[in-house]
């Protein structure tokens, strides 16, 4: 029996270095694998409606032609998991995870050897990927095919360059879909940055490479891969070996002693070298799955796009794959903007590059995209937070660390639960976790596809104290959609480590203080004789040792030696005589300690939240299939309202004139449209999801009252012409809702009004 | 006698191939000497008031250390040009640069060589800058270190990673530039891409070499340069050989021919080859100036910044060095959103990137900036506007291409004269100067110091028909801030000419007319059998033959060839036999032409903008030097408005708790602040150019009424409570004036305000 399997697309923005020191949850390599012929099939054999399950032959070669693009899939209902009847059903496979889970907290606490337990999670995940999908059938069909027609049809984006041939993994947004976004933003900075006063800054995406050298980026932001020696043709190496070595264990002709050889290699994968990967290369005498050509060894792959800065040729910079680093750079000045206080949040909204080896997945996985990235900074020893009281009664779909270790579902919790649970690790965290739900909800998001997930323990980076994805449901299964992490005060380290800048804040101490303080003091007369140019570099390098260090260097000094080495950074050293320097102690009195503030980050991918929308937000008319629209709520729809005259008469003009004007002194967009059926119209400007259509007919001449349709409900209302601009105003700035003004308007039948123009007009 | 010359900061954005492919006129060069010692020496000698003019040699090596960023400097006014009296006193400087412009045209009109006219230009360029600057002295003080210190201190923006040393021509904006930028750019988006209805698209910054080959900058974006052999530092070569030879001329030691020959060649410079260049380099034995190291020969170095796409290292990319090429691919889908309607305007906001070989002048020449561009299509035989009437009255100040030869100044213009007397090319061009005029002026560009400069036949690409430029007057002289050109169908040509795609528009004859068709035909089998996967792109090429093209290939086959060669693009030919293809001819009753649109640009830079805005809106208290602040206009303010209570009193504090939430729910953003005195806290918000501010004292207790302050005027008035937030909001949308808030509530004397707690509170 093929079983159906969860896919996560995951780790799209947090998947960088900063994770990539710690160790991943093999779970998500999932997203990677999307769209491999065998994952895709068995998505499918998942996804279909059970009635309809095609063998397997004819899907894998069918799969293989991009079936995602072509054919309709169907939604997985979330909900089913916290339905009592189904998770009753389930409980046979949450019990097998929950055995799994246990035998790994043992072998943990025994202190096992690491590839048993490497073993155990791989068992652990299998089950867990039985379990999670064995939910009801799904029963809502969402016609994926349908929905990119509608987005290519009216250019909501599409290729870059397509007239060129296209680049893979990049977009270009027409009107629609850059207003949308535009619109998301708009929101997300009157959420986020108005709402909390954060310090919004705008950094420069090209970066020099020492920067990204701190950040860890240049050493370990890479994939391995190879090349097809013939076509040039490249593959992401860990990849390519699962799928072969999978192919290889069940084919019926392995050996079983190569077939247990192939599972055991494939359960270490993650943590194998260069060189082991490269010996199995030639044991497997693994070909090009595509060609069967010849394979290149393996290529450490960065993912970042270089380039060189100035005319020189020396000086290599990056295009930023994070927004982040350009807020801790900044850190200094921001404190100091902020008066030296902390709290803050600092935020950026701007693009973000990855040179991914084979995107794919529309929006959702790109080389080029827009992060909305916040780094608020707080004292590690104080996470509370002023505001936590307004989102702490929030009941949220949390998939725990250990509900996702003893095989259970998600379920909904209490913000404030899972804070005095120790589930969620502060209330600054769940803080940012309540708005990020609140944020989603509010630009379109489904809640009931919405979920925050824990990271696990070995899927964070080490230094991280805790970590939730907020994962939205789509075709293309569960996408991490905004990362949620305390990060603790790694990265402002990593820049001190770098710079010899001090990047801390400060705090007054409860009360005065006497302190030993052992301080090195450079003689800068000689310093600057015997170092020139670079002895503000080693008087900076002095002033930042700590006491261990100065004590060290005493020592030395004390045992007979003359001089002693300084690091000045990981290159570079410099001798320092005696004569040089003096250490000191003294005591004093302190009133306020420096410490290294600790960030916590939520990240927001704008791109995938788009396309959560776009997925969430389709729908066909019931009494036509070809009437496609996006239901999107009217703050983030690309224009608020049409303007439809019932004809092009001229009776009707001197009112578009008026509308005309009033829209626009009122920064409403509009559409105006008088060409085609009134039913044409509202159809196509349904497609663009304009949420109101104000109508103006012959009646509108005699009593000055235009109608107003609702897009969703396609209700009509019947209202003065003098009201009209102000209601959608207030309708499409969510200050009102439709079902107020329906009460206050009283529904219309448009059948009444009048289609003949007034006999005393022309 | 030094004399003072004209600085044009210009050609930033708009100095892209699209332009290098014409000529410029040689006065723009200015811009990229500007901070040469000699020039920055011979500017301060101007710009210095008269009265403290220290002597040059001095002068020189102190301009050498950055002479402009800590040493006041003043702006001249422009507005002296336009007084009756001044212009008497320039009437001999026009004179002899009207005969001049005579002399050129003279030349022309007789075919004189082109050394000849060239000569000419550069005397003529020469007597315009005797002239225009020949100015009344300048009396309003700008002091630009006081400015740029405001600016760093509060963090508007700095230098890019600072604590890694920094990189040239990179900043990154803090929360005051950022959110200034924001409403910058959100206004832009109101006052065009709203009320004219225009597409905006949001493409990708990566960008594929064919696209830019096409669009001509892989060939020409690029300036020689050379490098010193010791240091690797670059030089940009023609300023090199001009500074070096004109160094030479000036010396009393050299020989009358050599100086005739170093100005001969100077005059020639913008023509000579990277050979002839190179051939200087030598005669001249020229040396680095900073070190007096041997330089490399003549490197051509493209402005671009090059990466490649995709793990293969076989996709050559660059970073947009603009953002219309993105509008121009996507025309086809562009044209079929708008129902394919003509004309319409595309829009587009976003990131572009030139590789500058020095970049310098804060924000003015940088080498990551934004850009808000349009292209407006247009039929170009019909280029009139619909509302150009609501500009047509609108009188600017105008510096036409006419004036500059004749060496007369700029003068303020009606408009509908300017179009009437064909100055400006045609009303949608003249439209869009109106609206980039009434955009400049809402943002805080002060309209005395804003000029529309039009470009001399020599400036402007061949294919350009008009091209007028925003100028700004600043302490770095006019800025170049926004272009405005009528640039043909150039664009749309050169696309189509590489890809084959066909970029036209369509639009109804006024009657059906009889057209004879010759069309090549392809049998598609033998094609498909003989060029297998190219078939589809030799089919499409013939599809694209115009009736010459095909005439010419009847011929060669009619002459007895049995094949013919078709060039599918620059590199690439096939050969076609007899048989693969048939030429036919036919009748057929067409209703419609094609035709390629018109493209209208006008294309702003952001950044320049900015620094036009600080500029303008710089301010010192006149009652305390240590007082600076930013008058921008409330709508372009980061911050709309401060809350200040007289003192942390609790019996404060709910006013304060209720204005907060208030003033968050309408989306307004403020500042709280409650820490020092009233006028200490005056001082920081005016600073960061808080347009208002609410103060509440111990008075609002009894009588819920509140203090509102404005910045420039420093006028206090006294309202309810209830009334302050709208109020607020209405002022810093510019729906409402001071004045007239002023009139309804009356000045406040805010000595009368109670600073002692009541009696009964706590």
């Amino acid at each position: 029996m093929l079983l159906p399997i969860e896919i996560v697309v995951g780790q799209y923005f947090r998947s960088s270095t900063r994770q990539v020191v710690g160790k991943f949850h093999p779970l998500l390599f999932e997203s990677r694998l999307l769209f491999s012929p065998i994952v895709a099939a068995r998505r499918l054999l998942y996804l279909s409606s059970p009635s309809s399950l095609p063998n397997k032959k004819t899907l894998s070669n069918w799969a293989y032609k991009k079936i995602n693009r072509y054919k309709p899939l169907y939604v997985e209902k979330i909900m089913a998991e916290l339905d009592p009847k189904i998770a009753a059903e389930l409980e046979p496979f949450r019990q097998s995870v929950k055995e799994q889970g246990d035998l790994i907290r043992q072998l943990k606490a025994d202190n096992a050897p690491e590839l048993d337990i490497k073993k155990a999670v791989a068992e652990l995940k299998n089950r867990k990927t039985q379990k999670t999908l064995q939910l009801a059938p799904p029963d809502s069909g969402f016609e994926r095919a349908k929905m990119e027609d509608l987005i290519k049809r009216r250019f909501f984006f599409d290729n870059s360059f397509a007239i060129y041939g296209g680049i893979t993994g990049q977009f270009d947004f027409g009107p629609m879909g850059c207003a949308i976004k535009n619109n998301m933003i708009d929101l997300w900075r009157k959420h986020f940055v108005l709402q909390e006063q954060m310090l919004e800054v705008d950094c420069t995406v090209l970066t020099p490479e020492p920067v990204l050298k701190a950040s860890g980026h240049v050493e370990r932001f890479a994939d391995l891969m190879v090349k097809d020696l013939a076509t040039g043709e490249c593959f992401r190496l860990d990849h390519l070996i699962k799928a072969h070595l999978e192919k290889l264990a069940s084919n019926s002709k392995t050996s079983d002693e190569i077939r247990q050889e192939c599972q055991s290699i494939v359960t270490k994968l993650d943590g194998l070298s260069k060189e082991q990967m490269n010996e199995i290369l030639q044991k497997f005498k693994i070909k090009s799955p595509l060609t069967g050509n010849d394979l290149s060894e393996a290529i450490e792959f960065n993912l970042m796009f270089s380039t060189m800065i100035g005319p020189s040729g020396q000086v290599k910079g990056f295009l930023r794959p994070e927004t982040a680093q350009g807020i801790f750079v900044n850190f200094k000045r921001l404190l100091e903007f902020n008066h030296r206080r902390l709290p803050f949040a600092a935020a950026q909204v701007g693009n973000a590059f990855r040179n991914e080896i084979s995107p794919r997945s529309g929006l959702i996985r790109v080389r080029e995209f827009t992060l909305a990235e916040i780094e608020h900074f707080v004292d590690p020893s104080n996470k509370s937070h002023p505001k936590y009281e307004t989102i702490a009664d929030l009941e949220l779909n949390l998939y725990t660390a250990c509900n996702q270790m003893d095989g259970k579902a998600s379920e909904m919790v209490r913000i404030r639960d899972a804070v005095d649970g120790k589930i969620i690790a502060n209330e600054t965290l769940a803080y940012f976790i309540g708005r990020i739900y609140l944020f989603m909800v509010k630009v379109g998001v489904d809640p009931k596809r919405l979920r925050f997930r824990q990271h696990m323990d070995n899927e964070m980076a080490h230094y991280a104290t805790d970590c939730w994805d907020a994962e939205c449901l789509t075709s293309y299964g569960w996408v991490e959609c905004v990362g949620c992490a305390d990060r603790s005060c790694f990265d402002l380290l990593q820049h001190t480590k770098t710079t010899n800048v001090k990047l801390v804040a400060e705090k007054d101490l409860p009360a005065p203080k006497i302190v030993n303080v052992v301080e090195i003091v450079p003689n800068k007369g000689l310093m600057g004789k015997h170092f020139k140019a670079n002895a503000q570099k080693v008087m900076t390098r002095l002033s930042v040792l700590d006491e261990s260090e100065i004590k060290c260097i005493e020592q030395t000094l004390n045992d007979g030696q003359n001089e002693f080495i300084l690091n000045l950074d990981d290159e570079n050293k410099v001798t320092i005589t005696k004569e040089m320097v003096t250490i000191k102690r003294y005591e004093k009195k302190v009133h306020v300690e420096e410490f290294t503030p600790g960030v916590i980050e939520p990240s927001f991918g704008i791109g995938r939240i788009m396309h959560t929308l776009f997925e969430h937000s389709f729908r066909i008319r019931q009494d036509d299939e070809q009437r496609t629209y996006f239901a999107l709520p009217a703050v983030v729809c690309p224009i608020k309202c049409s303007l439809l005259p019932l004809s092009n008469h001229n009776a009707l003009k001197p009112f578009v004139t008026r509308l005309s004007t009033q829209l626009s002194a009122a920064d409403i967009s509009f559409k105006f449209d008088d060409t085609g059926s009134i039913g044409k119209r509202y159809a196509r400007t349904d497609e663009i999801s304009v949420p109101f259509a104000i109508t103006i007919d012959f009646d509108s001449c005699k009593d000055e009252m235009v109608t107003l349709r609702e897009r969703d409900s396609t209700e009509q209302i019947r209202m003065p012409i003098k009201n009209v601009v102000t209601i959608v105003k207030e309708l499409s700035m969510n200050l009102r809702q439709w079902d107020d003004v329906r009460n206050q308007y009283g529904i219309f039948d448009p059948s009444q009004s009048s289609s003949e123009p007034p006999s005393s007009s022309q």
